[in-house]
């Protein structure tokens, strides 16, 4: 098969690629990411390129008449037949971005509530070093290494069973005589086994380390953790490499299709956890090897191709995930780059759609302890909620999908510098005026940004009840081929060469997320039969939480208009109970049990959720009564 | 580096090495495996070779003036300097061979006893297959894909600590829709767990296998053993590949000290089963994946160099083992060719020289639960003696050395083709008559030839009792240039081109093997104070006891001289309890007691045994009142 050459512009980078390969295969080649939202179907449009010169061939899907007149194809239906040149726009680029991780401090903001992780709990972590002096070996004392390694380590651990890698036990001779038999033994404990993971010369018991991580959707969350203190040395986070292969687990799930669909998954997010362990362990100047434990949470979807397993089954009736309690692995089994024989645990996949990070929630904020009654809410690109207390705790998801993080809106992005975070309108002039994260040039708008548009244009009387543009004189509200939008920021005054617009069909989009959202509230109460005012606190988590504005997502119907004292605000819970586990081994066996008595509803089940959901499709509902505090 | 071409003649192979190689690391590029006993430092020999053409460098060793003058030089101790051209001869070559296996009839020979390897225990394999047909999930009964399989397993096995690997886990899903739900699992169950192995579509409960294996010093033997009934399929054996880094535990300790000489001992040993897997397998027509689990049993140093350990503070003061209770270990780990996640068990290395394959045999003989009192002698490349019965057992062990299977003997060689095994000589014409392995022409002389030669020289009168010449008058009788030899076969009448004889020098180091192993149960009875009277039974054992004359092994002194009805020959009875330890986990845990309760007595400590090695250094012995039946 012939061979051309790619050239990317601006890089100017160059790729060999065999022909029919599409251009955006020939991009990740390169190393540069290309969006896309559809897992490479041809609908989202979200990967338009311009091809300045050379053969290819165009395979058709949903791209507008004025880009395609432009030069501009889909990379991922558009396969090479020759040498090509492509340019490709800032906005179809997966670009490097921070994740914000940790506080917010922001006036009108919920502010993040600080847990006592530990509370209740003793600290024990799940991996702990242990120094040893052994009695050297004498001619009558002759047992063997091990027998003597055991004898000694019996006296620290409550566990009878202790096991050996082979590794380990291969290196065991000479470690004992280089130590002068004086060594520091970490082990994973769990499963009644005290798993030793390494053996080091000398007292080492300051330098041991574990990773607790959130794996989402869209973003990823590591902390590093000292495992003779608990304490956080470090946090980083950074996009799920999964991105490119769709935006929300469905789209993930329909690639599994794909030739290597499944493994391609499962490296990219393998990739990104080893990514941010790298990051953390260069920043603090540690080894790898000795990060022994990474105790992991996220969706059930998520928790599978963490894990390699299939996630096929969970879409397709009855719903099926290949494991609701996920095995502790060994890292050189999974391709995680810490200690090869360290652990890595998984919060269980407790149902198709509620998984590890809503178990880790409830573990964190001790809901399944409480007296109160607890609605706990995990915004992400699925929006997982929680009803309970000590008696019970029932759980839904419902798919919001990837709107509020800018997914499938015009120019719509994830909080990285650029985006527009907050705006305000001008009801009079109709004017913008915006804020973005990092005060750079506006490039987008992000989740934040875009509960507060909605808010806003609805206070300007610029959209009606239904999201419908209402027809205002000002140059911002224009048509465009597709129909109404309006600009939030001109040309000259943007970072990407053009003006950033909401257009009607982006806020049609925001508005079936949030009535998602809030019509999986609605139907978990009805099923359990019980009023909202009986819920004596509301706890919003997730990284989208770090920007909510909460009266403004109460005026577009997001969350329920109750009193705003009754609203807690716990930042990323699916790390923090992550971390929990790692310090204490009663904390994993409790959230094991979480997972094991959580009831979980499915809402494609019944008429419920689908009469709650059209219900919702208003600002901020069809039925206002239920927000007595919103001006109509 | 420069390159250089050698060549090896006959074969006419060439090979491109680096100067200052080895002509005997040559050799092994070009795939011709060269003899040495001595770990390659140019004492034993063995290794000469004769170079016909080219540049070398020779840094000395042991070889015979007559050889050097011949053009030979020391494989190990001679390295490249330019193109060479080399003829190794056959006597330098360790060459194919067939290890014999199993039974043998014929007369005036021990004859194997058939042992009852099950008496007294359940079939209960280590490893077993259960079929079952779960109950497709539907939309009520929508549990995990795990959780199902684990309810049903749960009905079958009486391990509440049922584990799989992640590679199992991530083909559960489709394996289980592909087969309709009904399927076979292979567990291995030890230490409480039951470990999946595999899960393969539906009942394949009759083809399922493991492997029990004999890791010897000098050979290599494995059954094939069916799962589901426990008959041994078939039976394979050959050379251990570790002889080319020396002949005995001892040279193969000190390779270790060499750059990547653990490695090298540990990929030769491995090699060497999977060499005996793949023949099974292949002559079976079965899948490597369908093997479950490996048995092995051989001594500490096999043991530890088949795990990858360093045996080498076994052989320093004060003589220590990395492990006793060696762990099981992972096909994948280990790099075994058999299902990656099936289980590889090792009988315990119970003290420095005394390990599994003594277990193996206490285990297999029942000695351990015996009335009577037994004397158990396992010749191999050590020797190795248990003493006991339900009561107590008491073991030690002996460097018997190579002798008996032909090491460091002028023309000792293993039994192969052409191996003298009988000899007879005429007294008054000193004339000798030969019977060879698979009626071969004679190429070199095997262990129990070797007792024959021994008995039949002193018999004829040739030699006296400390193993000296006597001067005869006989062609066959002559002076080389280092003593006196007696030539066993001409070279006409030899497949090597040369006579075949015994030196002097070869018949000491016979009287030396014997005198270690007698010397060795003569410590042993005297350490627990007790007569041979006393021993009920004798039990012979080891791939030497294939050929064992015992009038002549007692008249040579190498056994001790009580009735022959007392003596059993129990053949290869280390492979025997690895097979019985695979159809018993009551077995598999008797193995693990066993070796706990033994007590290793070091017969280099304190002077008993060099007193009575000294005593043994005779024909039969300097005490006749010892071998009342031997004629002097």
């Amino acid at each position: 098969m012939s061979k051309f050459s790619v050239t990317f512009f601006p890089e100017n980078i160059s790729v060999e690629v065999e022909e029919g390969v599409s251009i955006k295969q020939a991009a990740a080649l390169a190393g540069i990411e290309i969006k896309s939202t559809c897992g490479e179907v041809g609908t989202c449009g979200r990967c338009a390129v311009k091809v300045q010169g050379g053969k290819y061939k165009d395979l058709g899907g949903n791209i507008s008449s004025r880009l395609r007149n432009s030069g501009h194809v889909l990379a991922c239906r558009t396969v090479v037949e020759g040498d090509l040149t492509v340019e490709i726009p800032a906005e179809s680029r997966l670009d490097e971005h921070q994740v914000l991780v940790g506080h917010s401090q922001e006036k009108g903001i919920l502010v993040e509530k600080e847990l006592d992780l530990l509370e209740g709990y003793q600290f024990n972590p799940i991996c702990r070093t242990v120094y040893l002096e052994l009695p050297p070996p004498t001619i009558t004392e002759n047992a063997s290494d091990l027998t003597r390694l055991y004898a000694e380590l019996r006296k620290h651990v409550d566990y009878p069973d202790i096991r050996i890698p082979l590794a380990v036990l291969q290196n065991l001779a000479v470690t004992l005589r280089e130590a002068d038999w004086k060594v520091s033994v970490t082990m994973a404990c769990f499963n009644g086994s005290a798993q030793i993971v390494s053996i080091e010369a000398g007292d080492t018991r300051e330098s041991q380390y574990a990773v607790a991580v959130d794996i989402g959707t869209t973003t990823v969350v590591a902390y590093l953790v000292k495992l003779s203190t608990g304490e956080i040395m470090g946090s980083a986070g950074t996009y799920n490499k999964q991105a490119r292969f769709g935006d929300d687990v469905i789209s993930r799930i329909i690639y599994v299709n794909e030739p290597n669909g499944l493994e391609q998954l499962h490296k990219a997010v393998i990739g990104t956890v080893n990514e941010l362990i790298d990051k953390l362990t260069k920043e603090h100047g540690i080894s790898p090897s000795s990060i022994h434990a990474v105790m992991s949470a996220g969706n059930s979807i998520m928790a599978h191709l963490f894990l390699g397993l299939t996630p096929k089954y969970i879409r397709l009736d009855p719903y099926i995930p290949t494991a609701a309690d996920l095995p502790p692995v060994t890292a050189k089994e999974l391709g995680l780059m810490i200690n090869p024989e360290g652990w890595v645990f998984s919060f269980s996949a407790l149902a198709s759609y509620v998984g590890g990070d809503i178990v880790s929630g409830v573990l964190c904020t001790r809901m399944s302890e409480s007296d109160e009654m607890v609605l706990f809410i995990d915004i992400g690109t699925n929006g997982e909620i929680v009803l309970g207390n000590r008696d019970f705790l029932v759980t839904c998801a419902c798919s919001a999908g990837p709107a509020f993080e800018g997914g499938g809106i015009t120019h719509g992005m994830r909080a990285m510098k650029g985006a527009i975070e907050r705006l305000v309108i001008d009801p009079e002039t109709y004017e913008v005026s915006v804020q973005t994260v990092g005060n750079g040039k506006p490039v987008g708008i992000c989740g934040s940004g875009l509960i507060d548009c909605i808010a806003k244009l609805r206070d300007a009387g610029l959209i009606d009840r239904t999201g419908q543009f209402q027809q205002v004189s000002t140059p911002r509200y224009r048509m465009n081929e597709e129909g109404p939008e309006f600009v939030l920021v001109w040309e000259k005054d943007s970072g990407i060469d053009k003006d950033i617009v909401i257009t009607e069909a982006d806020i049609k989009n925001l508005i079936r997320s949030k009535g998602a959202v809030y019509a999986g509230i609605r139907s978990l109460l009805q099923m359990v039969s019980m009023d909202l005012e009986v819920i004596d606190k509301i706890l919003i988590a997730g990284g989208f939480g770090n920007y909510l504005n909460l009266s403004d997502a109460i005026k577009i119907g997001l969350l329920p208009d109750v009193p705003e004292e009754k609203y807690e605000f716990v930042g990323n819970t699916s790390v923090k109970g992550a971390q929990l586990a790692l310090l204490s081994r009663e904390a994993y066996k409790d959230a094991i049990e979480i997972g094991r008595k959580m009831t979980y509803i499915e809402l494609s089940v019944g008429n419920t959720f689908m009469d709650e959901f059209v219900s919702a499709l208003f600002l901020p509902h069809t039925d206002l009564t239920l927000f007595p505090s919103v001006p109509v």
